[in-house]
């Protein structure tokens, strides 16, 4: 346990706060965990932006005395992004913007309530590095282009700087197995909507893991069966539905190509980025697939390029695997030295 | 249209047909076609069962004068699977075995009703080869496990000897899609249950093709946008929801491995196989990925290994793209020239 056991998670007020959509959230939040300090040139501060259906604790693998990010070193900034359930989600905002009416959240959004909460809230000017996974990853490369004076650093593991249209339909063929359920209601549900969330939890299991994890049986390790973890929802039970569509859709929709500045150009958009990139795909990422990342680290051009040979799938970058964590922790360690 | 336009599908009558589930279909039957014509010695048959939601004319593009497949030369033999709709299948089989009352079909009932209808309706003793695509080449490894000495090859593109544990998620993800839908009535449904069938068509979207297939938006040459693809339920609204997931179920539950005689060792079985083997996996399946074929390659002794260099995903093996499809008539009519 790196965390100490009376962490606080702090929320930050961003007041009325305009989203790329053109909606203003009223009384939006962002919730976020400090630790370490900041030193007195202010250049030991890293952002860990959270992923998918997160929340702070998942970086847990790669911040202790003996990972790569040791709290004595580093101020390590967690922050939540929007649709988590702690920050503003569709289950946490009053109405008009309550539940199915929560509006469209860009990663661009999450990325400027986090700026605002280390320039104005934290004091923080400047990053060591933005490190994040999959949709942390996402967030990481965003502020490598929002940002570029920002960070020397950004670490993007099993996370691209666009979402490409399967990842698009991957996500829409997920979301559809919930608007499926007619005790969905359209997200105006009373009951969890449980057949719904059949289908969905085994869209997770199917694409979450390789194929070559599967025929090796590696979930005996935590399932009595196959079918035990295909009728698990016990991860899902507490989610809320409107949240992880809200969160399903701010994944499908980004784009850093789509920042003011680019007209729409990833590749522009890749080419701009300043910071030193420690790029660690998953290889058998059935979400981000190491295709798309060969295809992105041609315009990026201060690039470590280090896929992790894993058969974890997407998880092979979130801490899921203790082998493939060392992996990442190493490759960390190292790319953080070499930072100013 | 290697096909002449008065072809005639036959039926063939099974009577009451034991299965290996232990049930007994009560005249069952299975639809066929046949080119060609068998010659004197009867060296030249070659049986192509169907594949998922498939039929006869689903081999096309290999059948032709210029093709791999000449039916001036060869006896072609083309069956079509039990719950293809055609064959006995959940939509057209009277009660007590209709709609979700069907029996679990095996892969092995499918060739035990092909062999019988060779053996006794078309007097075949023999194959050239029984060659298939992704659940058509499941039929083919079981032919060579079942009958040994009845074909000389078997050409198996996208598609395995078994169907492994992903495999296994994957189908269950696309299953419970329909079942989410309260309209599909536990499979009594009065109306198509288009929820469940939105979730259930983008399932087998994001699966069918590769990612790259994506990213480079392959999907144009057909749709005004992905979006378009994405909701195109043309071809699901023809079919029967248990029909289909009959057929999912066969092919979830397949494994040489549990022949009589095997005991569950599907190495064991795939080293019994004495007939020559023709395995064109598709670089970039997500269904039957090249892993597992690697994994199985080891075990089988006279094996030519052609992967389809295609970005189609499983549908490189099917004739989707005519690049793949030379490829696969190529190899195909090299591999039988060399056959006896």
């Amino acid at each position: 346990m790196a965390f100490p056991a009376e962490i606080d998670k702090q929320v930050f007020a961003l007041g009325d706060f305009p989203l790329e959509s053109g909606v203003t959230l009223p009384d939006a939040k962002i919730a976020y965990v400090t630790l370490g300090t900041p030193n007195h040139d202010g250049s030991n501060a890293v952002l860990l932006p959270s992923w998918y259906c997160g929340d702070y604790t998942g970086y847990e693998f790669l911040i202790g005395e003996d990972k790569a990010l040791n709290p004595d070193e580093y101020f390590i900034v967690l922050t939540e992004m929007f649709a988590n359930g702690a920050s503003s989600s569709p289950s946490n905002t009053p109405p008009p913007y309550d539940r199915g009416n929560f509006p469209r959240i860009a990663i661009r959004d999450n990325v400027r309530a986090a700026h605002r909460l280390l320039t104005t809230q934290l004091g923080i000017t400047h990053l060591k590095a933005v490190i994040g996974f999959s949709m942390g990853a996402q967030q990481a490369f965003q502020w490598a282009v929002s940002y570029p004076d920002f960070l020397d650093g950004v670490v993007a593991s099993c996370g691209t700087a666009k979402t490409y249209p399967h990842g698009v339909a991957r996500l829409e063929s997920a979301i559809s197995t919930l608007k499926a359920d007619a005790a969905f209601q359209d997200g105006n549900y009373s009951a969890f909507p449980e057949k719904g969330f059949t289908a969905w939890a085994q869209h997770w299991c199917a694409w979450m893991f390789s194929q070559e994890w599967y025929r090796q049986e590696l979930f005996k390790a935590n399932y009595e069966s196959l079918d035990a973890l295909l009728h698990d929802l016990s991860f899902w039970q507490t989610r809320d539905a409107n949240d992880l569509i809200s969160h399903a859709m701010t994944w499908q929709q980004h784009n850093v190509g789509t920042t003011e500045g680019f007209d729409g150009d990833h590749e522009k958009a890749l080419r701009s980025i300043v910071a030193k990139v420690l790029y660690l795909p998953g290889q058998t990422d059935l979400y981000f697939p190491i295709g798309d990342v060969d295809y992105e680290a041609q315009f990026i051009s201060r690039l470590e390029y280090t896929p992790i040979p894993s058969i974890w799938g997407h998880t092979a970058g979130g801490g899921s695997n203790p082998d493939d964590s060392d992996f990442f922790n190493r490759h960390l360690r190292a790319f953080m030295a070499q930072l100013p």
